[in-house]
């Protein structure tokens, strides 16, 4: 940690001079002023990726959802609520990214209008109409699809049930590669949680399982991908 | 302060001997086990109140929705989530309780069902039927009306407009006897804030405009519900 840390301070390490962009943290959909759809994430897990990568010596760029007061220490943060806004905020960014972690629990969907006014319990909805919303990592994927630097591009899978299934399913159509599985079920694992425990599935075929702090599971994930990533023209500094 | 805190550790003050109910953060409604309906609330305000309410003497019971890390010093906090478990552990502790302020942000409506597993983003729902949760001050105020005891009992009103006119609606239908109005549009008051900026109403037809920190403003607010309150026997504790 030490040595990482001091890596860091000078520049080195082993994600020195590449840039990260992380998504973390939930969004929010609101339906009118004081009342939205969202879900437990708490950004524990993305922060402690963001962080695990600072101290690898990358400059990382956070686009953060709703989460409360948190440590930015060191950190580029991009505050956002709803889809809409993390998908505009990454699309800007990614372009630019070496390396695109997306472990934000973005809704799937929206109500389909935003009441100007809090709408007062005699009154409907008992109907609440949601649209899709825009699959953030799916169209980071498109727009660096063929690029010039194409950012290696990780996604997280929070599921319930058929993890690693629905896990490999969105690597492939997404065009990942890696994806970080959850099983949000399990104790001690997923939202809100001080501790995971993951499995880590590549473009590849490889899978590994990760548990442990949050903290640590960070730095193994990182330290997993940086294993499998070739060292392509991309990933060295302009200038060298 | 220091008066105040020395007189709750010898059980004075003016709430000594006096047990205190309240609600306090947001509730989450789930449509399935990873997504919910909830509302910004932080639950600030009402544990503001809980710990003025510790430091004036009384015994003081929290019903609290999912807000993360708070401090509980001194508080029994009883954990919620929905409204439905709101309304369960309030209406079966108001009967006993000398004070009922409702501060939290309760959801008004919760999706009809809740699917068993993560609902994936091919299916459906593109409609969300919703139905009403319990109100949780509206059944306990039945529940207390012409009984033994019955404890004084303070709303609160978070409002986007007409805001006296909303929360004078509420009192008189709910009958409390005191509601705390809060218009959440205005900056500096309302979700999340440190500070807020409210106007409490009584049943008697009286209105004060408090504002500053929610720690200076919850003092304020018990202050005035002490000096509107009559001294009836119910306040006076058991055995004296």
């Amino acid at each position: 940690d030490i040595v990482l840390a001091a890596a860091a301070r000078f520049g080195k390490g082993p994600l020195a001079g590449q840039k990260v962009l992380l998504t973390a943290g939930p969004t929010r959909e609101f339906l009118d002023p004081v009342r939205f759809i969202s879900n437990p994430s708490t950004g524990k897990m993305g922060l402690a990726l963001a962080e695990a990568a600072r101290t690898m010596g990358a400059q990382v760029t956070v686009v953060l959802g709703p989460v409360g007061a948190v440590d930015r220490t060191g950190l580029e943060v991009v505050d956002v609520v709803s889809a809409e806004e993390m998908a505009r905020e990454v699309l800007a960014r990614v372009r630019e990214a070496d390396w695109f972690i997306a472990s934000a629990a973005v809704s799937d969907w929206r109500p389909e209008t935003r009441a100007p006014q809090k709408v007062k319990k005699g009154e409907k909805p008992e109907v609440l109409t949601l649209v899709r919303t825009p699959d953030v990592l799916a169209e980071a994927s498109r727009l660096v699809a063929g690029g010039p630097r194409r950012p290696v591009l990780v996604g997280f899978a929070a599921e319930t049930e058929r993890v690693l299934e629905h896990a490999r399913e969105k690597l492939e159509r997404k065009g990942l590669d890696a994806i970080v599985a959850n099983d949000v079920t399990v104790a001690g694992a997923g939202f809100g949680t001080e501790t995971n425990q993951v499995s880590v599935l590549t473009r590849a075929g490889t899978r590994q399982d990760l548990s442990g702090t949050k903290r640590d599971v960070a730095r193994s994930i990182l330290e997993l991908l940086l294993s499998l990533a070739p060292a392509p023209a991309r990933h060295v500094p302009p200038g060298r």
